[in-house]
């Protein structure tokens, strides 16, 4: 565990409540946890300053002035090109440079995932990188879904590696131990699944370094079957948004309890993008200054857990 | 609306509290709706006599002798070649040669699908039968979602199939006067999805007669943007799956209002096979005497709808 002081960037303009919610959950992280990391803030300082000056911010940020906003309706890749000076793209480049240790956007999530695979670059012997959730389980603890939307179109490899690369997570950043891994399918038995899912598979099961429990269903999701759920990101997404979707009925209805709680994003400070060489934190859109807040926590402890750089030699060695 | 007394069969053998509930399910529906559907009975005469006496059953019920038994486990090809005197096959036999007008079944489901396409056999014009099952909406009135795994892989053609499928069940059987359809997706934006979405829904957009609305997320599910929820049977039944999971677990931790007592399977009685030649009810394997009594109600209102001999019309027609 490295203990210096690490430096992690916040996109400010990026998300439906930004910069407001933005810099009151970057003003909240610092107050907490200021011995740990320092937050770098992107954005346009004729917004910042006298934002943090109006809510009697004491905390002395360091500001990159960016002042292009890639908004959410923006094609990733064409606007990560022209807006040169967006706190997306400027956030990318000091993140590759090693300005700073992690990047946290809730910005337009293309263009978080472009400057992901063509800004920073897949971790040595990536295929594919891959983004995830937690989806809590009702006796405590969590599983872990993945890819739950980048890589709409999979071949069985990258399923395999999408395994490897959840179980690495599960274990180096959040402290399993031993995390089992599933295949989600119609049905439990082998042979069952469309082409892609018997094909993984038979890659799974023949695989002696993956800890592989075989198919799961998507019921299966609530409970201790296995710890890593693999599927393509088309699928994931699917399972991803209809869970989503449930929560927000449920709590429109006043129909809540502990568990069903622990499905609120906000606690779960956004998404890692799995399989880079840096840390990078995929907020919601929609990211409350408490969901910015759990992100740069969990960019804390996505950067010292050192994932990034030991992923290569997990997926050469099992 | 032909208003003779239909010939229903029911499998007695069939699911995981038969005969018990599959007997007490149809002593009920004759009970109320005796004047307009006959329950013929498929099953070991010599269970199903003693039950229905023990019973104190004043219904005669005709009673075919099907002695052998379809298990959950088996092959489903292999077993209804083999178990020539299983209620399954039997049954099928009936309803093919029209000795009876409808067949539902909560047994092995993959036999009931098989002898669907292999004994029925499609209905003219189409290329892949499929299976639906109904979301409830938050305000009131129900979603269709089509397939839910009977066609793991698709092809763009069969999703549109799917689409006319589903809008003319929801129209004949279920009394929409205007089914709208909506094409599962990742995002709401043309040009998203995989390769399957995206070239179906060109397929579909291109398409003059279908009401479709364009592509919707899997958290639409539980709104009115569509009436149809069009997608391939890998997907619909990953998410069929969930939704049943999430009921069972907000059943179990007393969770639960007029909403999402809805997504009660019993309440729904089956889900019809759509695109064959005959009325058939697939049950879920753990059907109580309710959800028997309502695959019994269901087939009746398939059957009466003539559903299945205008469905030729509508594939061709729009």
């Amino acid at each position: 565990m490295n203990s210096s002081k690490l430096r992690i960037g916040l996109d400010v303009s990026g998300g439906d409540k930004a910069p407001g919610c933005n810099l009151e959950g970057a003003m909240s992280a610092v107050q907490q946890y200021g011995n740990r990391f320092d937050v770098v803030l992107f954005g346009d300082r004729n917004i910042i300053i006298p934002f943090l000056g109006q809510k009697g911010n004491s905390h002395e940020f360091e500001i990159v002035h960016a002042p292009e906003v890639i908004e959410m309706g923006d094609h990733p890749v064409k606007a990560l090109q022209s807006k040169a000076q967006s706190s997306i793209r400027v956030g990318f480049e000091w993140l590759k440079t090693g300005k700073i240790d992690a990047f946290a956007s809730a910005g337009n999530s293309g263009a978080v995932l472009v400057g992901s695979t063509s800004i920073v670059g897949n971790a040595e012997g990536v295929l594919r990188p891959c983004i995830a959730t937690f989806i809590p389980r009702p006796m405590g603890g969590q599983n872990l879904l993945l890819d739950i939307g980048l890589n709409v179109d999979c071949k069985p490899e990258h399923l395999q590696q999408f395994a490897y690369i959840g179980t690495h997570f599960l274990n180096r950043v959040h402290g399993n131990p031993s995390p089992q891994v599933g295949l989600l399918n119609i049905g439990h038995e082998a042979g069952k699944g469309n082409q892609l899912a018997r094909a993984a598979f038979h890659r799974l099961a023949t695989d002696e370094t993956l800890p592989f429990i075989g198919n799961v269903e998507s019921r299966d999701i609530f409970t201790d079957r296995c710890d890593v759920f693999v599927t393509d990101g088309f699928t994931g997404n699917m399972l991803l948004k209809q869970a989503e979707a449930v929560y927000r009925v449920m709590l429109k209805r006043n129909l809540m309890d502990e568990y069903f709680a622990r499905f609120n994003y906000e606690d779960y400070g956004g998404t890692p993008v799995l399989g880079i060489n840096k840390t990078v934190i995929l907020g919601h859109g929609i990211s409350s200054s408490k969901a910015i807040h759990n992100m740069l926590v969990e960019a804390e402890r996505m950067s010292r857990s050192n994932f990034c750089d030991t992923l290569n030699r997990t997926l050469h060695h099992g």
